[in-house]
């Protein structure tokens, strides 16, 4: 419960000092200026500090201080943190660097030491190499950079965190322009308050509508991720950037933060899972936040957005990007086209998107009047209002009528500024709204409501999706994977294994004689495929161990000729191996199932299209396992190739059910068996009318 | 030529009114503000305008004047213009709407009515229905909106055009952030002057380095095209958005203009063939167009960027967009390394991106010692500075500081401001700087870069690519097409049609008889296809007309009946038919060509992946007819598909060079004889190892 820590009434800074240059001076001048509680410097050096009493230690003060921000070379924080505990003070914020974030061995054991010393005296640490925290409303500006002293500060309900504080900064910078926050929090190194911490404080606080996180690496990827499914739980959004996701920005986050960036993929899967809010650009990180502290706590009335404005053109660019995002644009019903015709000029487009012409410039309150009639419709579950220029003379009561036109309408609205100047007149009355959200494109603002209505389908989703999952029976882990030799079960013990999970398989039985080989065939019924068995060829099909198509007994005799050929020449040094018959699959669509562990995120299930398609196309999905089919049927919707399975050209459809539940009981597979499983490739599925079949299966033990 | 327009020294304006809510009344205002020539109001109910003498007509003024205003109601249009005629005045700008505007026949004949006039009376005509023009160099704001007075003239070198006037006027007030222009016009109904010749004007303009065009449809889409590609030839670059590219801002588009916005594959062809450089965001316009008015001036020296900044998380975002979009971010030679070395802490990553630390927020010569020494280097063919906050004590200074370097550096820079608060402290002294370019958006930076690449690909591809296609021998049209019955040709027909462009085909012999058939297959050899012929079927398939791999004479007399039962069955009329025996090709990949006319654009050609995927991954590239072999090269290589013929999983590359040959042919049929064909369908094309062939074709007739 890090409460006393960001509610902090009385703070102590060690290493305060009165050269505004260097940390210690820049918090104390910050919380001097905002703070409406109590700042203490501590330096033994001074007797007074920016006209502050300074004290020669934490102990001499001799009063109640809720936590400490410590601004010291790293060699001196334990005995900081000494002091800290003859104090009685529970929480430390380190500025300082020089752990971790060296890269070194030494680097991560003086930070384990100074974890352990924190531990033992009972307190908590936030860093150390952060740059502080921010809590608007009480001013603490507990924060490093010398120009938080100029930030004026707007009370707001939008919290930033992330472990970089140079980037939770540099959107704190939009006090500048009105926006309004919370909360501004940095855990740098992440010793021991991590985001998953500053999240679950920041679900309990009332003043935090909508929290804003960009990261690059954590230290523990499961915990941040059930932190944000708890947040989904509770009803606050959050909306996260996760930056480090390509080769080259694995690379720079690397030599930034010394920590793993992570597979960005897992990442994907896990934000998805737990209903976050994803971004995937900077500029977009605070409006989507803005928005959704206003739009995360109403439902849709529809799936549909109306869009107004005074200029043609910028309606006709929303019309582009709300078709190519897929945001509906319903048209007005009668009672509105009735109110509209009586607002609007006769060769205005009474329609939606609506063009209110140039003559909107002139009568103000045909603004507001006609983004009331929109609101009242039941088909717009949201208003966009573009604002294409600003004009001088009556911008600002403009804005605001509108802002008082946006208080008390029937349904939210967002404002985009398509201004290329950025801070026109009144832009200040929009950005300072706390009745609308404001984008400064279009592109930005129809993205913003494609991901509302998404939030709100998963909210809706979310009970059933629980529970189906809980509701899966724990099978017993079979003991097969007691007795797997080496790293990799047989084939056959591949499939015997998923089997164990409900994953249909192609009948197989083996054999050891050609006459056995004739035998089963028969048993099982032509055409069969036959293929050499043996755990120490991974490969089957490279070494021409695989004959397809067997049409007689003529032919499974042929077949097995070809094995013991194909045996002979690739592995010279086997000494037995075995025939397995199988039942040959007809024509289908060749799909994928794969199960795996990402050492951040934990066991997740891969699924989609296979054969070639695996490595052009990349038209797989990823999720969590285990995995609802909820979760999976909304991804198999989304993959490129998804219309295949649904009949093209007079096909019929694929039994997709089947498919999603093989996907289902492969993340069981893996999630119930993460302990002694690396990796589960159930490929290739075959994916007919009525059914689906696996035909072949991998299991990879740890 | 209307430089006499644009650089007009004296300019009267009809219907020139004190009241400034007035279209008259504002651009009296705004040209007696602004401009450095003569303003002449003409209005006979007043003396004196806004201090300035006003004439009761043009004939009255008795000086020569270089352009008229013209802002009364439409009905009153044709008057004035006689009254100009009558002064000698050459140029008019209609501001007055009414005309084509209204989307109905009056309307339209009422401007074509207007057109003759002004040609008959030797006058040009801006306009109707246009905003007018803006020439920040002579300060001739003869603009109607009435804020442009408050406008900063800024003479810079970006010229913004587009038929609506109103999203220029709000890239133009960017102004007020120091951003400067050359010109901004509008054409409106463009009823006489338009794009194109705007565009030719700006060629031949000095003044103007780069121009942005923004538009969602004009009347002739063959002369823009042209246009551009003169620009292009020329070495001016034009950064085009065009809009109204979906079905919902097609409709939107169509209310807005009354114009057709066309077809968006087709205009893209059209972009890329001319060399114009796409953006598809309206923020994305101006700085885009800022970015080549410099960098579309120098060659890039290699293919990498170089990325400095004093954020790690923003050097780490930065990676990430370098990577998604292809931009390469090479590593500093070792002589780069020295430099950095001395001059950066020994924490800092002296790689690419570099990161300076927070340490470069104390030391601002550190930042233009990094970028020079990153600009001395060759790997680098351009410099991104990443800004990512605003500190008040020494922003201006380090700005300044950083515009010297940019000045004298050896590689061209830009500058992301990646700050939320817009217009920070020392963002007006980057965003008014003629020595780099400025972005606030690491994403839409790093796309112009890429676009910069590119666009200096297709300069240096461009000699040869005019070459190759005007070397293509014309061929005569076909007899062919003249005896065309009805709509469609036959099969038979088209494929010889297309043969005589060069179309490798399927060896096809048609006969009567079922005896005759079995020669003919014996002829070409077995496997066959045999088909009905007929060109009252158009869909052979689809009715059971097409039996596949016919393996000797018995199945040609079996798929003869099968046909037979088939005509019988689906086509009880038909009182003929016949026979075609063809070769059966082998499986290979199956691809189409397509040629078709684009109302707008002209002749096309269409081509790409077949079967299933046509439908579900629409993976087609668009080139306008005829199109040479280096820019569908590059088209294929983009498609999504493209690795299959490259050969995966072992498989042999397929010979593409073939097929490429195959689409430069059918591009020229269609180009060669767009009066006659309506389309050409060459589907599917079956591509192997060593060659391609088509299959089937269909032509379909005007």
């Amino acid at each position: 419960m890090i409460e006393s820590l960001i509610d902090a009434k009385t703070i102590a800074v060690v290493g305060a000092s009165p050269k505004g240059s260097s940390f210690g001076g820049a918090v104390v001048r910050n919380l001097k200026k905002h703070f409406s509680g109590t700042v203490i410097p501590v330096n033994p050096n001074y007797e007074e500090i920016d006209g502050l009493q300074s004290y020669r230690s934490l102990e001499a003060i001799g009063l109640p201080v809720d936590c400490v921000g410590i601004a010291v070379p790293a060699s001196q924080v334990p005995a900081v943190l000494a002091d800290a505990a003859k104090a009685n003070i529970k929480f430390a914020i380190l500025f300082s660097s020089g752990f971790a974030d060296l890269g070194t061995d030494d680097g991560r054991k003086s930070q384990a030491a100074l974890v352990d010393l924190a531990r033992s005296l009972g307190i908590r640490i936030l860093g150390p190499n952060c740059t502080g925290f921010v809590n608007v409303h009480t001013g603490a500006a507990c924060h490093i950079l010398p120009s938080v002293v100029d930030l004026p500060m707007n009370k707001g309900s939008i919290a930033v965190i992330g472990q970089s504080g140079a980037l939770g900064y540099v959107i704190l910078q939009a006090m500048h322009r009105g926006v309004g926050f919370s909360k501004v929090i940095s855990t740098g190194n992440s010793s021991d308050i991590d985001l998953a911490d500053v999240i679950d404080y920041l679900v309990r606080d009332d003043s935090t509508k909508s929290i804003a996180l960009v990261f690059e690496s954590v230290p523990d990827g499961a915990r941040l991720i059930s932190a944000l499914g708890r947040a989904f739980v509770a009803g606050k959004p959050v909306v996260v950037y996760k930056i480090g996701t390509s080769e080259s920005g694995k690379k720079a986050a690397l030599s930034h933060s010394g920590m793993l960036a992570g597979n960005a993929a897992a990442y994907n899967a896990a934000f998805a899972r737990t209903g976050a809010i994803q971004v995937f650009n900077f500029e977009s990180l605070l409006e989507t936040a803005h928005f959704f502290s206003i739009y995360g706590y109403i439902k849709p009335k529809s799936q549909g957005v109306g869009v107004i404005s005074g200029s043609g053109g910028s309606v006709v660019m929303a019309a582009d990007k709300a078709d190519e995002l897929g945001v509906a644009l319903p048209q007005p019903n009668a009672e509105t086209v009735t109110k509209l015709s009586s607002l609007l000029p006769s060769f205005a487009a009474i329609a939606n998107p609506a063009d209110m012409t140039a003559e909107s410039v002139k009568d103000d309150s045909m603004y507001a009047e006609c983004l009331k009639a929109f609101a009242g419709d039941d088909q717009f579950a949201s208003l966009i209002l573009l604002m294409p220029s600003a004009h001088g003379h009556n911008a600002i009561p403009r804005a605001n009528l509108i802002d008082r036109a946006a208080r008390e309408m029937a349904a939210p609205m967002s404002l985009v500024w398509i201004n290329e100047w950025h801070e026109g007149v009144g832009s200040r009355v929009y950005d300072a709204s706390p009745n609308m959200a404001v984008f400064r494109s279009i592109t930005r603002c129809m993205t913003a409501h494609k991901l509302w209505f998404d939030y709100f389908d998963r909210k809706q989703a979310r009970a059933s999706q629980v529970d189906e999952v809980s509701a899966q029976a724990r099978r017993a882990s079979p003991n097969l994977l007691l007795r797997g030799r080496g790293t990799t079960l047989s084939e056959r013990e591949s499939k015997e294994f998923v089997a164990t999970y409900g994953v249909p398989i192609t009948r197989d039985i083996c054999v050891s004689t050609v006459d056995e080989a004739v035998s089963a065939a028969m048993a099982i019924g032509f055409p069969v495929v036959v293929k050499v068995e043996s755990a120490a060829i991974a490969h089957k099909t490279e070494i021409g161990g695989v004959v397809l198509n067997v049409l007689d007994a003529d032919q499974v005799r042929s077949a097995c000729a070809l094995i013991d050929q194909a045996c002979e020449k690739h592995c010279p040094d086997l000494e037995s191996y075995m025939y397995s018959v199988q039942e040959m699959v007809p024509a289908g669509i060749e799909m994928i199932v794969g199960g795996k562990l990402d050492p951040q995120v934990g066991p997740m299930v891969v699924y989609g299209f296979g054969g070639v398609f695996v490595e052009v196309l990349k038209d797989v999905a990823v999720s969590l396992a285990p995995a609802s089919r909820h979760e999976i049927e909304r991804n198999l919707k989304a993959l490129k190739l998804f219309p295949l399975l649904e009949g093209v050209r007079g096909k019929k459809s694929c039994d997709v059910g089947a498919y999603v539940d093989l996907i289902v009981n492969v993340s069981h597979a893996i999630a119930e068996n993460q302990d002694a499983i690396a990796e589960i490739d159930v490929n290739p599925v075959i994916l007919l009318e009525d059914r689906c079949v696996a035909v072949d299966s991998l299991v990879a033990l740890k």
